[in-house]
């Protein structure tokens, strides 16, 4: 044990809103740490700030804080088809050599022949929404959601040879914990599938099934054996695109956001919905894909979906803020050197439980709970509150970014087993998996600060 | 200023939640006070219990803990008439003088007739669904929230004669408090509309829009000399009742519920929904209105909604708790003696600012709000911390019971703040309305302990 660092005291940061912040000397300072400096990053931040305020004229209360996020393109890439549409794709190609009747469809069959123009055509691509359908139907939604969880653990994006769900930015992961912090409900809004997103949307971007707004199917109710099931039909419900999207804000939620993120003309209905007329301050941003690079470059002309014109055209006339990813985001993806080793990196994403802190002990009933995705974003429980934010990870080494928690006061054990486990997240340098299969974080100096053991998914 | 009083610490009450309790004297004990001991209060405190114990099998992580709330007849009365139906009643007589194509249709004719049972047929009420949809179609959603809250203002349940907003169940909004306070996320689930419901369901149950699932139209979105607008149309998007209960579950929420609280046999499928077969603990209450002398008596046979047979026979093989009103329920609804004084109940309802706590002024940047509803629910901020719960009001005297409140921290002096504020309000047992309009609490000895002035609405 090091006796000099016991003297750091834990000092929490006061922010005006029910999610508080371990303030980690890491990157305390800066919540938007992967955004570079310059008009992008200081829109947000000047926004955020007048809105909290309780003494600027544009205060609004929390309750009204309602923010708005498309998904594809906007949180994570939609190059070079959307995410949901190879998985569906995959469905397909899995599906129908043992399905004649699937492989007759002409959309599957523009599918199997790799006929993406065709599925795109129409105003909500029309031939991807049936196979969508199509692959969607039938199914209890538990059915689904185990076929998607499972084809998330296997398949990888093409390009960048990561599973998909890493494939978000973490610069608008960042976002969606500022505006948290700052007493924001945030809401994808998106015209994928609500089902699809609502299988993994908590885990890798912290927005709950109930806060996922999306295109829907019809579902029937049936007991089936004494079991009450959802089975999944053909029927379009709600396509949540375009004019879609304001309908489909004032279907689920009910009252209009102050906050739209957006990167295409499908997006552009919300935002003006957002942004025109409303009795409250707003703001919109539209995320301009400039960055071939280190991501894809495109607008008026995109690979698949994500066309970029009318709303870029309006956006200096209505006062939205356009990102330029190349120039605003420092980084794009989560370290994606992970990938890169499989006997570590891989078997640290998952959900840990703490067996020691400091060399201390834990307090039986108190579980501290430590969960790290593939996309660097870790989450957990310190038996008192929830926290999650981001941990830079390489090689050996790992770094947790600022933390969001909640914070709510327990009994004094349990409070000070929280602290502990902290301070020792906070000091954490590199972490090592013994032949064990425990897993030992250490401080810069080598020393041992947390040991935990693996819990069943 | 009294000495002794300053004595009294505000010591606060840890909760496992985000939600904290200032513990008011009167009833810091019992969150539940006004359920009556026995089986079915013994049985709601038995499941928050187990599913918020860490150490308990039972043990449900708060981002699961989903409950969902029936409202006609399950948090307000629906007798004689459902309330959104005597809101459209009274705008068909309103409206239809001067709108004879309104007046042609057969059924606005069996309104302005008087004849509920021909509006009442059908399965899920087609006559009166039509109303509904006739009266509320063509408006903007702004124009149709303005209608309602107009009408909620004036209109008076015909036999209680009071306000329909001040007709929900006490014991059932202390019921929403406590879950609250214990990380639920409460939903209502409701064949009622969920436009006409969230006008008011953050004000009357501090349930916000979003949380509110009903059934819903179809709506159009415009942009009318260069505002968007959402048109509400003839169209029905959803029914949510009965199988489609279930249904607008895993269509709004997407995630299983945890406890489901109804009173007719409409609930029968989300209470299966939520009980059968869930991996988690799970908990369903039925209402049974039996108390003719306070509220009303019916089940099998009732004056229009909430026929109550086979849910009640299943209720006991299934487990479910039901509530027998009459033995179950102290209280019914808030104090009624507040419409019997005119000249200083009906003055006292509105939005208050603190203008002075026990004579030491207060800070200029922090504004102590308190909003007073009909019913003697009460909420506000107190610049740092939004609080709500339920007074009791009676001629000129004024107690407060146990106040939820979100625990976030601020700045020193706002933190000092509240503390006296919150003091203040424990203290209060009377009320007067001075000829400036000023509004003075006071203590059991007599002194003035604070000072408000009405803010516009």
């Amino acid at each position: 044990m090091n006796t000099k660092l016991s003297k750091m005291p834990l000092v929490r940061l006061v922010v005006t809103g029910l999610l508080f912040v371990w303030p980690f000397l890491s990157q305390a300072a800066d919540p938007l740490s992967s955004w570079n400096d310059g008009p992008a990053k200081e829109s947000i931040i000047n926004f955020v700030s007048s809105v909290t305020d309780a003494q600027s004229k544009d205060y609004v209360d929390p309750t009204d804080r309602v923010a708005v996020f498309d998904n594809d393109g906007t949180l994570w890439s939609e190059t070079p088809i959307p995410f949901q549409a190879a998985y569906a794709f995959d469905e397909i190609k899995r599906r129908s050599p043992d399905e004649p009747q699937l492989a007759a469809d002409p959309m599957v069959q523009a599918v199997l022949d790799g006929d993406v123009g065709k599925l795109l055509e129409g105003k909500h691509h029309d031939g991807l929404m049936q196979v969508l359908a199509l692959t969607h139907a039938g199914m209890t939604t538990e059915e689904f959601d185990t076929s998607v969880t499972a084809w998330l653990k296997t398949a990888k994006h093409p390009r960048f040879q990561r599973a998909y769900d890493t494939c978000t930015y973490v610069p608008m992961q960042q976002l969606l914990g500022y505006l948290r912090a700052n007493d924001f409900k945030c809401f994808i809004v998106s015209g994928g599938g609500a089902d699809f997103m609502r299988v993994w949307s908590e885990r890798v971007y912290g927005i709950p099934p109930e806060n996922v707004v999306g295109s829907t199917g019809q579902t029937k109710y049936v007991v089936r054996d004494g079991e009450p099931l959802l089975i999944k039909t053909l029927d379009h419900l709600f396509v949540d695109d375009r004019e879609g999207k304001p309908v489909g804000i004032h279907h689920f939620i009910g009252r209009r956001p102050i906050a739209c993120f957006g990167n295409s003309d499908g997006d552009q209905a919300m935002m003006e919905y957002t942004t025109i007329g409303n009795p409250l301050k707003s703001f919109g941003m539209i995320i301009h894909h400039t960055d071939a690079d280190r991501e894809y470059a495109y607008d008026a002309d995109p690979p698949s979906s994500g066309k970029l014109t009318t709303a870029m055209d309006v956006a200096s006339e209505r006062g939205w803020t356009v990102v330029d990813m190349k120039t605003d985001w420092r980084q794009i993806f989560g370290d994606e050197s992970m990938d890169s080793d499989e006997s570590s990196g891989q078997k640290l994403f998952g959900n840990w439980l703490a067996e020691d802190i400091e060399g201390r002990g834990v307090v039986d009933r108190a579980q501290s709970t430590l969960t790290i995705a593939a996309d660097g974003s870790v989450s957990g429980s310190t038996s008192v509150n929830r926290y999650h934010g981001m941990a830079t990870i390489n090689q050996k080494s790992i770094k947790f970014g600022p933390l969001a928690t909640t914070r709510r006061a327990g009994p004094p054990a349990l409070m000070d087993q929280e602290k502990r486990f902290a301070a020792a997240l906070e000091k954490t340098v590199r972490f090592r998996i013994a032949e064990t299969g425990l897993l030992y974080f250490s401080d810069v100096e080598g020393n041992d600060v947390l040991r935990l053991s693996k819990m069943n998914d």
